[in-house]
């Protein structure tokens, strides 16, 4: 039998194969399409579910892409011809919660906000904060080892996972991490699958570390500044004080243009640049009033506020960045991530390519760990060649500078090409070596994170 | 030419041969002796002689063992017969502290302690804080992926590394990792090198992450219960409460007992077990105030200290705990971690263990994670197999709760016959294939981690 049969008998009620239906799972939130549509995507309904169809598609040589949300932003979720989706939309239960070990069990597809939602009433929160967090899966924020605002104070998902349960390719399952804060039995297999992007594995249950909601008020900082130089260097100096707020953001000239034009505000009048500060915990105002001093010496207006509709009004210039940037035309969303105090040449390269290409690229900054989102605005179905080009002398420059590729989105398949330039040919074989011990047959999200020629 | 001569030719002034000299290497801090003396000691004195001697050991099939300080508790960096010790105690040097990016990096060999004191100068902090932290290295608490007292407020090792340089089995140098704070390109091989205890590759040059030192005072909380169950239920009571103080530490009545013999205090007289807590940060005596309340609740007299003298006295009973145990004989010191809930049971395990083999087993833990050291206390050279027949019992149990092998002190020698009963078959099969694809000849630091007849 071929794989299809095989699936629909082992797995009823949960294969679909209407072709209109499949068409969705040819993209993700990159807007990048795949040219084919995929076989059929299955629904698992548990573990053992996972399990029969890694078999199947071990047996017949068939890749499997898995599936969370869809809102990957690297293309790393996208399926084609030939290929199975696994989509993790079914598996979405809170197995436990436990506030006497500050963890919990739970499935892949459960939304990121929705989780969260049901850990309040127990005065505890999984820290990772993606921009897509209320539309995101716990198992994709897992999958690409997300990021989000929070990072610089309470780490990447990684810090925020304790133990995974993964199907292998051939649906072996298999326990890795632990249940306990600490472990050091062997090698850290759950931290190679985090991030892994479907490639090693098939993440199936989830032991989440949690952490007690804040305390006390949060102390928020909307400042306007002259020009992204003095923003940045506020930023650096709030680091290099020994501060650590919770939130640190940087949005430049472009992109307070693109929110302006987008919610009829006149940011422009108050600066050229925009730095987004919020304190929480129990020591939040005492470390904004530190934050707005800093500010206030690098010629800022600071004032620092816990009113939540202030609040929202400061958070919300930032919040809107994406939707103001989505509403210019379609977006090729960028990650890089340098050292801290190199964000500031990034601006400046940013604006010589805005100048040479003829292009706009509003950039938005995590100023707190050096992770910067240019975005390049483009019109038409595909990104074209030249905003292609523009991004690879970016990707180009950020490692010059000691960065990286992606801070949080993931190499998936846009940034594949590239990968070898950050890992060097050393690096790049060994990661593909341990790509086939996990998945021998390389049916797992094939063509993904590695270029297919190598 | 043999492996000693090749050493001899490309390392010269670096190696050892002297037999005397060469028997430090045989044992570490677990007090375990390997049967034979090692071949010879290199002392590189950089990256590039490392490679020299990896190139060296590769070519022959010649073991390699790195070691750091030699403090390890399981074995891990001891050498025997025909195989080369990699001493990393000349490469200790600070390349760079950097403010600006929160990180320094360091050469593998300097210690602990003394990388904190040149840090301190900056406000500046390393978190990693195995207790023997003023006698360790960098290295060797990166390859074990020490934890200590502070890891449930501060991680892990693993938390507190941005990026390694790594000279393979066969002299390539590989960078894993990032300087920067967040980075996904690819999987995180940086991760699986941290705890591999020198079986993957040999760490030669370390990206630290750094922490602003914790402001404001210590608040120190010195409570004597009347039994060990009264004290882990306030611990659990506090951790319930979403309180995350830096330090929790529990003792029972035996190690009290131990202390007291040792240090002439009459401890036994205020309680049968002992519970040090202290909070730092900003909200230091808040926290601490919350803490008290629930001590109190549980029956317990606490006040809370600020003074330095009453915080050494109070800090010191749990410090005194590891000379007074090695004043009693010899000690093999565990390592179980547990779900934090579990903690009691691991007691009342011990207890048993106990009365039904006749041994001492003082046990001490770190009540914010789980991890509980029973230490099995001997006289002779060699561990009696009693002593281990009890302590296999304790890891089953362990085990059976849900928890590990080892919390902190890995695997190394002393555990590797029971670190299939933690992992299955089937993760333990992918281990020892991760291991040959970075070790194909298997010269790395061999019969650590695995059994030797699989």
């Amino acid at each position: 039998m071929n794989a299809m049969n095989l699936l629909l008998e082992a797995l009823p009620g949960m294969v679909v194969t209407d072709r209109d239906e499949l068409r969705q799972y040819q993209t993700d939130r990159s807007g990048h399409v795949s040219p084919g549509v995929p076989m059929a995507a299955v629904h698992p309904r548990s573990v053992e579910d996972v399990q029969a169809v890694c078999r199947i598609a071990h047996e017949t040589g068939t890749p499997v892409v898995t599936r969370g949300a869809g809102t990957g932003l690297a293309g790393g979720g996208i399926a084609g011809n030939g290929e199975i989706v696994l989509s993790m939309d079914s598996m979405r239960g809170i197995l436990e919660i436990s506030q006497a070990n500050r963890l919990a069990v739970v499935q892949p597809g459960i939304l990121n906000g929705e989780l969260n939602t049901e850990l309040a009433a127990y005065g505890l929160w999984w820290p990772p904060d993606p921009a897509s967090k209320d539309i995101s899966t716990v198992g994709g924020n897992i999958a690409m080892n997300a990021g989000g605002l929070l990072c610089a104070k309470y780490g990447v998902t990684r810090e925020a996972v304790l133990g995974l349960k993964v199907v292998l390719a051939d649906g072996r399952l298999i326990s890795v991490g632990h249940r306990t804060v600490k472990g050091v039995t062997g090698y850290d297999i759950c931290a190679l699958i985090i991030g892994s992007e479907g490639t090693l594995g098939i993440i199936v249950e989830c032991t989440l570390k949690l952490q007690p909601v804040p305390t006390g008020p949060t102390a928020t900082i909307g400042a306007f500044f002259s020009g992204i130089e003095e923003a940045a260097d506020a930023a650096a100096a709030i680091t290099a004080a020994g501060l650590v707020p919770a939130i640190m953001e940087l949005l430049d000239r472009r992109t307070l243009e693109c929110v302006s034009a987008y919610t009829g505000q006149s940011l422009l009048s108050q600066g050229s640049s925009y730095l987004l500060i919020q304190c929480d915990g129990a020591a939040a105002l005492e470390e904004a009033a530190r934050v707005a001093d800093i500010i206030e010496a690098a010629g800022a207006e600071a004032s620092i506020t816990t009113d939540p509709d202030e609040t929202s009004r400061l958070v919300d210039i930032r919040r809107q960045a994406f939707p103001a940037l989505e509403s210019m035309g379609m977006m090729l969303v960028e990650d890089v991530a340098v050292p801290r105090d190199r964000v500031t040449d990034v601006f400046r390269k940013v604006l010589e390519l805005e100048d040479r290409f003829g292009i706009m690229i509003p950039t938005a900054c995590h100023a707190g760990d050096g992770n910067l989102h240019p975005t390049f605005v483009y019109q038409g179905d595909t990104v074209p060649d030249d905003i292609w080009k523009a991004a690879g002398e970016l990707f180009a420059y950020a490692l010059e500078l000691g960065g990286t590729l992606s801070g949080e989105h993931g190499i998936g398949l846009l940034k594949r090409q590239w990968i070898g330039d950050e890992l060097g040919a050393d690096l790049l074989g060994i990661q593909q070596q341990i790509k086939a011990v996990l998945d021998p047959r390389k049916i797992l999200n094939p063509g993904k994170i590695f270029p297919p020629t190598i």
